[in-house]
């Protein structure tokens, strides 16, 4: 059987709303590969090509993808097989306005680093000067058709979106509410490298090819209502949280994880609240986006799958 | 020779000031066990003993230690080599008026969950119902005297002070600018376990026994002007940021951060900030202390040593 491709040159959006069309209509269970462009949408292919502004399209998210069967309630699975960079370079930029330290006089912005990809498949680095940064790809823009507010695909909320996650990244898998019929899944926007926090603004943006299976799952075969995006990753379970600011988003993502641990032990919420203070924790994705977005995880030792 | 003891009942603070005076001094180089009493000194015992409001006096921490030689603009170095629990049980409480989720109607405080210890010294564990969570011990609160301003030992600022910070654990070395002549090194407000954030305002808090070894760095020495605490740990660099918000210590981390790469690779500032963009990334230490902390993790494979 061929694989099905689903390209950014057939269809990608810049805004998650609640009434996307697909461009693509799937089964659960199906195997995809979904071919990005980088977020900048090539627009920066040397050291001189600087952004002035933050473009009015930003993070291309390849997709829609419908998902026969995805009901509002419903539980979208996409895991994650492997990200392959289709570039031989990625790029990392300054942008006045836009960044954690935004303002800061020894910050120069906009300037642009072109960083090369050396090595081979196996073992791929990208270059800055005489650093050699192994590749650890991550897609930073994911998720559905929202509930009723629309995002620009520059921002993350409770549909995903602009997540920037470290873990979104190739053995872990991302489990997304389904508002609309069919779910309507788009992403894009991968880094060949990105620390927790995206703190200058970007990654090493880069064009990828993602391979995922997408399933559905049951909304009542869940141990909780999922009501924003869980990641699962090798040891732990991290629900993910988008707010105006950091302790806001904290306080989501912690009462998530709060769910999760009464769900699975019985605990009232007090219990389970102190759990969560003793266990895994609370971790930045990235500050910068302009919401900001927090991750709680708890290590599988002490909670299964909700699924 | 005897390894010499400083113990919490010669001498311990509730606040770090500049004007600290010694109940010990020690060379440099000097191995020092260090006795401390739980976090809320001893008044919790059992599940019916709850907190209707933070003690006056916490986190007792156990000093001030004068280190010869010591002087303003040098670098204390503490490396951890050993934490043990001086009780069979900690203790994890809620009270109202602290902790991240206060005022959640589902969240009731005051509670108090004593935590036995289990297991032997190799395996300890601690117990919260069904869940055994395997020690991993860390020290809250360590500082030294600061610059002008004076902090309770409930709170954490550029001299350390309460920290919890869960790298600041067996194996790794503290870092702690000098801004007095001796520095003055106080710590206590050990817990068995604790999560990253830590929500409810505790983690397992208990008394231990802990092993360092003192080291007095010249400043000059030193490729940057320390001015917040570092934490050296197996495999990364993490300067760490206390402030009235979690926006505001990742924008001082990040700083700092993006001082020791300037400093090492000879990156400007903007192309430090942007390989700080790709290489580990901010990480939450507390958000309830009520300033709140942050580090930024470097790997050392990017950094060396700054002194």
């Amino acid at each position: 059987m061929i694989r099905p491709t689903v390209s950014h040159e057939t269809g990608a959006i810049y805004e998650f709303t609640p009434d996307l069309e697909a461009i693509e209509t799937v089964e659960s269970g199906t195997e995809l590969t979904i071919d990005t462009r980088d977020s900048l949408d090539g627009a920066v292919q040397s050291d001189s090509d600087v952004l002035e502004s933050v473009p009015e399209e930003v993070n291309a998210a390849t997709g829609p993808i419908a998902v026969s069967d995805a009901e509002p309630g419903d539980v979208l699975r996409v895991e994650i097989e492997a990200i392959r960079l289709a570039e031989d370079h990625g790029r990392v930029v300054t942008i006045d306005g836009f960044g954690l330290l935004d303002g800061d006089e020894a910050i120069d912005a906009p300037r642009t680093r072109m960083t090369p990809v050396d090595g081979d498949s196996d073992e791929h680095t990208i270059s800055f000067d005489d650093l050699e940064v192994p590749v650890a790809p991550v897609i930073g823009t994911i998720g559905v058709a929202p509930d009723a507010e629309s995002y620009t695909t520059l921002v993350p909320h409770d549909h995903g979106g602009n997540l920037d996650t470290t873990d979104i990244t190739v053995g872990n898998t991302v489990y997304l509410p389904v508002f609309q019929s069919g779910a309507m899944l788009a992403m894009g926007d991968c880094k060949a490298a990105m620390a927790d926090g995206e703190m200058c603004g970007t990654g090493a943006e880069i064009a990828c090819e993602i391979d995922v299976t997408l399933e559905v799952i049951d909304g009542d075969d869940a141990a909780v209502d999922l009501e924003r995006p869980l990641v699962e990753t090798d040891d732990a379970w991290k629900p993910l949280a988008s707010a105006e600011t950091l302790e806001e988003a904290c306080k989501l993502a912690n009462r998530d994880a709060i769910s999760l641990l009464a769900a699975e032990h019985g605990f009232d919420d007090t219990e389970a609240y102190m759990v969560s203070s003793l266990v895994g924790g609370l971790e930045i994705s990235q500050v910068v986006d302009p919401l900001v977005t927090v991750r709680n995880a708890i290590p599988k030792t002490y909670l299964s799958s909700p699924f």
